[in-house]
């Protein structure tokens, strides 16, 4: 069965439950268990971790696409976007707020400039609409 | 009729027909056509016209919503962002390319900081998914 | 009869309908009519438009004097403030808002660097101060 | 009796004495002394004296306003800036050049931009023109 | 029973054993130990785990209060900052040496920035000074 | 027949009639007709319509090449420089005044780096030059 | 008696009267009174008399250690600095506010860097907990 | 018996499986086994496990020098280095590839300036030539 | 009686008591007495009180030069180098040690940029020199 | 006779046998002697001997004009700047490359900013233009 | 017979002599000559000389490999890094101390960047190691 | 005979027959042999020579101290600065001009950074007082 991976990095397991006023009040777990069979989710706060991710799902044929969310780790991580420039399979970076209209050290993003494509600032939709960018 | 407004800035016009390597070849004139009734599409290499096309859309009801790639105006253009900030309606920022992996200039992108979300990287496709951004 | 032109950038025929937080909830068209007929106004979001009026008002006789607020063009337009350093006549930079308040890629001001003199941060009042400057 | 305080940073009772071709040969002092009654003139050259001199100013309910031209300390200031920003009195910050349009370290300005309103580059007549925009 | 977390990041188990000309010959470990049994201590590597660790301090009932030092991690990390910002206890940043007095990449500290309160400076004494801190 | 197009931005209907110092008092208009009929001459102010003229002169069969002095747009705008970028048609930077000798902000030549190849410092001549280079 | 000098710098005399967002609201000349006999306390807006103030504590035998809040001066103060480490007693830096969560120009401290530690972000009550420090 | 470990960061376990045109295509893990028993080689895409196993190396007598290729963290660790400026052992950096001729963000080495030397740009020759400096 | 004041700004009083391995164990103040009855000295630690004495200085028949040493604010006193540069009488900035061979900060001189010329690195004797210099 | 010297700096004795990618694969030296006789040419790689064949060009007669190609010390030779600026004869500068197309530390060109004009891009004709540029 | 050609730049002939702190106490001339016969060495202060020994290396067929000690040119030479780009034998850089352990000047490594690879920080040994990498 | 060797930089012969308003009018060379015998005068325009005469110098027992200017290389040249910071001889960096009060490039010093003291601003009279400096 052909699935979507998506990864969610640091403080993503508190989306809904903390700072509504900047990623609102539903919990993102609960939203993307509501997408269907035809994703797995995972969530890691450690940025190594994510790296494991990725690589293991770029070995398993199960997976014909990964969403990313790397949080905090987006502005930072030259070792998350090596790994990514080194995959062969299509990455799509999501982002729930729009990260270049909050501070100046968010409006870098290695991660989304290693990935095919990006997309963000719409709230969890950006899951969804990350998910449907695969599938056109 | 509610339709969404595509604003293109400049050398837009030219996606299709020239530097295949970075935009492909598909013409994007064509593309936005295949989109059906529920667009409008325009194309300008004037930033102030671009500036004019957006107030005209907030003020017409027929508008619910817009989306705009602002090419090279994108990393430079405050005014324009002014103009996005000002405004009620939602707006989309597209790019064909995925423009945080190309030359460090653009790598600040000022309108996609004053729109609501963005998309970017998936080539022509960017503006169907940004249209379904607008409708979930 | 001897007359002041006054020059509106980008989005300032948005004043007073629009971010009334920011620029205040009168209408800078209305204010500007109230100023009398030893004014002309014009409103443009064309950065080389504005380049046009300046230099015929430079060479039109009637104007002793301009007033220009140029908007989000105040922090990038190389262009205009060569206009300026090359015109012969008065010039007066003004803005709604205290800009250097405001966002850091608000603090350059190219355009009042190259007037005779700059007000701001007065709200719409701005204009009658800079037009009693030209007058003392 | 309502009154304006008018306080001169460093080296402003020197205006009309030095550098002409910057500031002009007319005596800044006996500039202001024909503003009248309705203003109270103060020079020093001290940091701090002009924050004393800007608290006593606010707690003063004689004065209804204050001009500011805090010379040299106006782009290095942030304690002067920081009296200002917990003041309740209107505020205008005054230059008699025009700053923007000289070296470098004068093109930021912290006192302008933590008062409510910034005139500059008129010459001796900023100050006039100030006065005018406390009252109108 | 009410206690406070003690959250140590990267080489903070090597105080007291390296380093003494930065650090001292005191053992961290001992020392933090001799605070008392109000007091959980834990020491850790890894970023992503002090991430862990502050979320369930934060959810533990127990804790009425957290002291980090994040060592290294202090001037890189938005992840942890991210985290900290989401907290609703009171959170301290503790430093054994004087980090602005050191190399230039320990000046900016992103985690004292998103705690409560900082303090510094003080050798092992830091932290009895952040716990006294907690409890006035 | 074969012609150049001579693309001048914005200011440049002014060389000749002012500041002298800087561009000569020779005008530009007059000298370019001069020029002789295998060259077409236009101005304009506007950034845009300099993109219009030259995505034109790509798709004239008439123009075997194109000189362009962009003025002010020379040092700000990625739009124009990404047009030339996508031509195919040699196309040559000229400035009348030695850029690189003023002040900083005209230090950078995003135009000059997108074109075959540059002339400028040699006054009215630059273009006499650029026109001698499309031709050996 | 042995004593702790407590130095206040610019607008330190305003705290709960002013800006009570940022200082809360209740009066630090009050608070410090509160602190007792062991230390003395002094206000001042002048960089320079904080320099004086600090040589005479130095060498004033009552004086076993000094904190110092320099305020605005904190960030810009070369002098001061050069002051407390040329100092053999020790010195330890406070603010009320969280001076490195407030805008940019707030995030180098200078004092604190030649201080033998810091303390801040507890409000009034750092200066309680620099006191502690100086005594465990 | 005297080893000498070898500590792989992010990303180098797929060192000759991906991107060969920067790395090559033999195995680096095939590769490091063939350099005999005297050597141990972990990888770990983890920050803080490298920390973990820096540590223990130096408290294994076994182990009398270490090199360390850590990858992407290279650029961005501070806490690793602090790590290896803490320890007594001799540690090398090794590169595979010439970091300094690559992107502008892998031109600043903080591992680098904390070993005893660096050797890199060989591809994978640098880690015999890195046993063979800690041989000499 | 011609006479040259010397200026000594923040903590020079200091010197020969304090930081000995930076400015010596010879007292400045004893040293400079030694220079004999053609120099007038003075000390302050307050940036506005040098230029009240640079102003008085210029306008006192009996100075012919000025030396003066503004040690901490040398490197951000825009006032004190505006009051030098619109005097008209010698004036030589002097410094005890070399400044531009330590801390970052201390490489800009503001101070030694508006004066006729400059003396530093010698210890003490960087005076005598400098009076020298004013008298060859 | 009167002549044009042609100083060529470091490296462009090997344009035509090395990098044909960057500077094509016809030699330099070959195409200068075919400029004729009114022309010297010489090459060396030291940035003092180009001095030194400045000095002596300005200084003989015989030469009306100099070319120079400084090579790689067109960014960041301030002397032979110093030497260009102090000459009396047009010198212009020329690049066989667009240098402002390639990488960022060769988009300075102190060279070209102290010379009457600059041409480059052209390839080899670059030279031949800038003959022509002289003559004109 | 085939020989490796070691080029040193300046201040290199000191090394042993001077500065033992930073490079030791060895004589590097002597230390080089005890590398055999198959190897050539040479000193030279200037930079243009290092390009014309390295042209003249490429040349001759008896070189199969060059190492280069650029010293302080290793940080600001262009034009060598030019050289060393053009050439196609084997060039490794080499630095006695770990040059990125030293002051921010330092940190930049034009030459490094240019050669296959880079050694470093071994002392003197970091020739033999060089050399053992060009045999490898 | 103790000597005193006069080192001249790029471009230092030509003061006093160029560039008046900067230099002066009055020949460098004749100047300094007017300082007698006790002094020996070279000038050189290669930056390698400078550190030839400099390291001859230091070996040279004649030489009891050097005094020099190294004119364009003073603000680039780390080779130079290297020289002089490994010497035991006093030396004394020179100046004819303010160089702190000139373009931007000249703000930084190495070479005086280097040397015991720096001397500038005075004309040529700059090196008669760094002679009196060494004496004293």
């Amino acid at each position: 069965m052909d699935k979507v991976l998506i990864i969610n990095g640091p403080n993503l397991n508190w989306v809904g439950k903390r700072e509504p006023d900047v990623y609102g009040s539903q919990s993102l777990e609960v939203y993307l268990e509501g997408l269907g069979d035809s994703v797995d989710v995972v969530f890691t706060n450690l940025e190594g971790e994510i790296i494991n991710l990725l690589q293991e799902a770029e070995e398993n044929p199960m997976y014909t696409g990964i969403i990313i969310n790397a949080g905090g780790y987006s502005h930072t991580s030259i070792a998350i976007a090596d790994t990514i420039r080194a995959m062969s399979k299509p990455i799509i970076s999501v982002h729930v707020s729009n990260v270049f209209n909050r501070e100046t050290q968010r409006h870098t993003d290695l991660i989304a400039a290693a990935c095919m494509g990006f997309v963000g600032g719409f709230g969890l939709k950006s899951y969804e609409i990350a998910l449907h960018a695969l599938q056109v």
